[in-house]
């Protein structure tokens, strides 16, 4: 009977080391904005998605590639690449059946952080692609990391917020003793009717609001409006 | 007008080196049972309190000074030290005006790299000595740094509650843009009322309560039961 799995949250890259990997399924998260945008440019139909780091690995994967280049710093396409980090810039009619190659910072150093540590197999999600996630952590039925992207390794709420909200839906089918998954989840209950409101109290709102990016935002917080999971297999994100 | 100092708070060591210290005021925080059982010796009259990282320092320490030396591990006094960690093992007729050297990982770890970061000032803070705490800090008029000593660098609940306790108090004297503080805060206001239940929750509460320890964790969340300010000075904790 008590054969569940373990489910953990990792509130930052900076604590990732706490958590066995091993025979385990990891969840990046980057609610604002890399991982909503990854479930949209998917769910639109995009090929696949090459995450880097680095923007010359992206121009350079670009050019070799011919496929399309993105990235942001700062709220503006960086210089060389040709698009931004928003899941509205990539519509049905633009990126279907096409490759992306996206640099982020945060997402995707916790996505090879996970690749390099052994995890099983990594998944992408944000509150576009919850149910996905979690009918597929229920499924699988292996131990569970949430591992939440953060910002320049600082805690942050958006990430956190939707770990608590694949815990508070996925819960009865793991063993959880983890305090950070515990605080997920109640945060996520306290304002799952005011998400809206409430991400406006965040400093990355804050720093991106500036940028006008109200719309992106509240999208990155709709539950399954981009329904897609999001696997990282051999260097490439894709759909299924 | 916008002239008030930050305030920030750090959920793990493994975080505060994200959290610049200089002329600023860092209270550890070790609800169980550190800096619980620091408040409760130190208002019943202890002379001063020497914390150290290591056993055999306790030891030496210790019959260097002729002083009481106290430590646990699970929740078993350490072999060779006289005391354990608990606030009950140091009423006024047997504390009084007494030295006593102190043995814990995870609370001294963090003061130790706090004032090895030059922090301006160092404080311990807990449940017991909440009010002391918070009109320190707000007569001080000093950024702060609220810094929560985890367990074993794992995020724990009890001091995140801590934390929120003297951000609801005292949040109108600072600027605080932390996504931490903003979580504490509503973890606390949720949970204020329910404190000596909701613990019960906690990870660290299944590990000690193992040990027969839950009249001890009540009282280490019980608002101002040995309200005493606790200061670091050379090496020593000392009331005022």
């Amino acid at each position: 009977m008590q054969n569940k799995p373990f489910l953990y949250t990792s509130l930052s890259p900076a604590l990732f080391h706490l958590y066995d990997l091993s025979d385990s399924v990891v969840v990046i998260i980057d609610v604002f904005r890399a991982t909503s945008t990854i479930a949209a440019a998917m769910y639109n139909g995009a090929a696949k998605i090459i995450p880097v780091a680095d923007v010359d690995e992206c121009k350079r994967i670009g050019a070799e590639l011919g496929c399309i280049t993105a990235g942001e710093r700062d709220g503006k396409v960086i210089e060389g690449l040709q698009y931004g980090n928003s899941p509205a810039e990539y519509p049905r009619d633009f990126i279907d059946g096409k490759t992306l190659v996206l640099t982020t910072t945060n997402g995707t150093k916790l996505l090879h952080m996970a690749v390099e540590r052994g995890a099983a197999e990594v998944v992408t999600g944000s509150f576009p692609n919850l149910s996905a996630v979690c009918e597929h952590l229920v499924k699988l039925n292996k131990n569970v990391i949430l591992g939440c992207s953060a910002w320049k390794d600082r805690f942050n709420l958006e990430d956190t917020l939707f770990a608590g909200a694949v815990i508070s839906r996925i819960k009865d089918h793991f063993t959880i003793h983890c305090d950070s998954s515990l605080m997920a989840e109640q945060m996520y209950q306290l304002h799952q009717h005011d998400m809206y409101q409430f991400i406006r109290h965040t400093t990355h709102w804050h720093r991106l609001a500036a940028y006008g990016l109200e719309k992106d935002l509240e999208f990155c917080v709709t539950e399954d409006a981009a329904n897609v999971l999001v696997t990282y297999k051999n260097g490439e994100l894709v759909a299924g």
